[in-house]
């Protein structure tokens, strides 16, 4: 390791809706840490005015100087200029070179990670995945994302590209997804597809009904896990659809990784209870020719600190590979 | 490398019917190569005798001594202990013990490695894969088998096992697999699956009742390629079907990995032709999350040699790591 445990890092978080900025030292000890909407419709300079104010912040309340910054953003990103590419959730935000705007104002090497990798790099370093020699991490939420973390380090494709394991095939009768397949595991199990399979059977559930005051528009995910544990039979039916999708799921992503661990993040693993029997019915029935019962299925557990975490854990392994 | 270019190793490919025996350099240059029918079914002691015969009559044509030996074996193993537990491919193999009789017998280190994973490390090194950080092979006859290497060594799972992306979803609505799932790429589209899938139209086409004389137990996979390319519509449908099927399998490995390279083999793919179209475009639509078109679809380069290559691949980096 070519810095101490008392250096520090900058780890920042930049989402959709927030950024999040911490300093936190080499051995992993979380200093200082401060949070602010982004706003992301006023625009990539407002936006990058306020993360840089935020960094300006986390430092001024330290003695100490910094080693290096790592950010950990939602994509898409083109890694190699440092340039932020987003028009989904940073409406704007596109050819955005944050590396270069932080590197200049402090002077510092920076990291930039994609949000989902740097995540798992948090979960790997000092989470649920601490002592996984091959880490995956499954978030479902809005989306469906995946990350993966071998030996320590984040697992990229060619071009260094971020697999996008939300988009393995689970049912080519499915619905269409913008990734170009019918049937993915984000076309099945996201959030906003689970309320639209809810849709279907809206006028038959009482339970649905009565909880959106007959207002199928106030449809989501988490009413449906809901009526599902409210003991609703239509909503029970659409749960264990959807966790044996997931099932199913994890079992791909097992065929082809074997990992000694899957995280679970996101919102819809909220209601993990009500589908861990599905889930693991699905596995097990899977667990002849690979080890399915060796792959360890827990949670992540730095919850919303995982990203800056792994966010200054990539500005580490960056001053380490000799980017300093 | 803690070996010289001149330096020799023994790479050995030991299938259900054939065991192959080869001298190869620290280069890669071929010195010497044998090959004998393994006759599995007369037992592992038997068999053991034939392979122990065939290595010194390997090294007797050779002045030079040997550095280490690599066995590529039909699987399933035990790497840990160094055995063959095959009650499939090699009936009656059972706790065989392969590494200590080589390496009793030789008095030089042995690696023993999965032959699907042995092929794939040979066309890393000296074939189809020979400049690609991360490269995925997939090979499809009798059954439907994955490898991938990582940094030219050969990726593997919790508990070091072999992934096994023949086993990925395809289709939930597919035929049993003894696997555990329904719908995996290997019960739709390795051979004995597409003979399966044309014995539903049999009675209707034409081409397949006058090439097997009316014998329907005679119809096999390359006869249905022969037919769709002798213009049987059936044919032709089902070729379409199971390229569909391929190039859909195909991307959930590129999801997962986002390989440099997916190297194909095995006899299906004698008929690639036939189903390039269909694969390609297959691709094509999924080029928008992953850059899908920047993974090269290739064929292996080394045909035969690929398994006794890699065998002595992993012979070398068993030395290479200290294991001598």
């Amino acid at each position: 390791m070519k810095f101490d445990d008392e250096d520090v890092f900058i780890g920042i978080d930049l989402g959709g809706t927030n950024v999040r900025v911490a300093a936190i030292t080499g051995q992993g000890k979380l200093i200082n840490n401060l949070e602010t909407l982004i706003k992301a419709n006023e625009g990539p300079t407002e936006g990058l005015k306020k993360i840089l104010t935020l960094i300006s912040q986390v430092i001024d309340q330290m003695q100490q100087p910094i080693r290096a910054i790592g950010v950990g953003s939602t994509g898409p990103l083109d890694r190699e200029r440092g340039c932020i590419q987003n028009p989904y959730t940073l409406p704007g935000w596109e050819d955005v070179d944050i590396v270069s705007a932080i590197g200049l104002q402090f002077g510092v090497p920076v990291a930039l990670e994609n949000d989902a990798d740097a995540a798992a790099l948090g979960e790997s370093w000092l989470g649920g995945g601490k002592n996984s020699k091959r880490l995956a991490m499954v978030t479902i939420g809005t989306g469906v994302g995946t990350a993966f973390i071998f030996d320590g380090k984040i697992y990229r494709g060619v071009l260094e590209s971020h697999p996008e394991g939300g988009h393995i095939l689970i049912d080519p009768n499915g619905p269409a997804c913008y990734c170009g397949a019918n049937g993915c595991l984000e076309s099945l199990v996201s959030g906003p597809s689970i309320a639209l399979q809810a849709n279907a059977f809206y006028n038959d559930s009482r339970f649905l009904i009565k909880n959106t005051n007959g207002n199928p528009n106030l449809l989501d995910a988490a009413l449906v896990f809901q009526g599902a544990k409210n003991g609703d039979l239509y909503c029970r039916q659409l749960v264990d659809r959807i966790a044996n999708y997931i099932g199913l799921g994890l079992v791909t992503i097992m065929m082809l990784y074997i990992p000694d661990c899957i995280l679970l993040s996101g919102g819809v693993f909220r209601s993990y209870s009500l589908m861990k029997g599905t889930i693991e019915n699905v596995i097990n029935r899977h667990n002849v020719i690979i080890p399915a019962d060796q792959v360890r299925i827990d949670f992540a557990k730095l919850s919303q600190q995982s990203g800056v975490f792994g966010a200054a854990r990539a500005a580490q392994l960056l001053v380490n590979s000799g980017g300093l």
